[in-house]
């Protein structure tokens, strides 16, 4: 475990770079089935007919993978990665196969006026696949607690 | 199933509710092994020390269950809920026993300049619990396909 991380020990420009996470088809069609039931992201067949050309995962499921790598080998927020929101963009379509990666960068901090115990870290974080094509940005906005002294 | 509704049949002002959702701490754990693994969405225990006061699901499970909830009972989109990306806020903890209901609304439409056989629709959609409280805004950009004469 690398040292837990304050809002005080970062600095606009910091990166962070994930593990991997190898997706295929039996995953991309059991978040589907559960959480995004639509033809292109259950059955080869009506997915080659679709806007996607073939299975493509949740654009969901791509943002919980997302999530996970953070999580497991992200940065090492004190307290954990707890977001009160952002925004997400869908690049491209993730595929059976992909192996995702995680690249963020801290592009801003703001100490919380009501609570100066914590700060506001917004993180933007691009989900790559093996070809190093962004198929998705995530700019995230992470509450941090300050160090206590 | 309700006829499709294609980009030309959508009126800013719209308004669509979904089916309800019931949520568990089965639930709430598996998504958070599988996606969120922090020990505020695993263990009742921890999550009591923590800031959501009690067990919580990860925002993105919250975010999965709205997707689930318009795919199956909200707008008939032709072609399906298929996003760009957009913004998404969570206003408050999803907690066990917590019943989720989707209520959405059109807020922008525009046909798309470079592709005129589709038009971007905003959909803002409010993810309620069971006594009316808004646990995540989402505001999604979505590709809908006009109708062709």
């Amino acid at each position: 475990m690398s040292k837990p991380l304050y809002f005080d020990d970062l600095k606009i420009g910091d990166t962070f770079q994930t593990a991997t996470h190898a997706l295929d088809v039996e995953q991309i069609k059991a978040f589907a089935q559960q959480f995004d039931p639509q033809p292109f992201h259950l059955d080869e067949a009506a997915a080659r007919e679709s806007m996607f050309g073939g299975l493509a995962a949740s654009g969901w499921h791509t943002a919980a993978i997302t999530m996970r790598l953070l999580v497991s080998s992200g940065p090492p927020l004190a307290n954990g990665i707890i977001g009160a929101g952002g925004e997400i963009e869908w690049k491209a379509p993730t595929r059976p196969g992909d192996v995702l990666q995680v690249h963020s960068e801290i592009v801003a901090l703001t100490p919380s006026r009501s609570r100066p115990d914590r700060g506001l870290v917004v993180l933007r974080s691009n989900t790559l696949n093996q070809r190093g094509e962004v198929v998705q940005i995530l700019t995230a906005k992470l509450m941090v607690p300050r160090r206590t002294s």
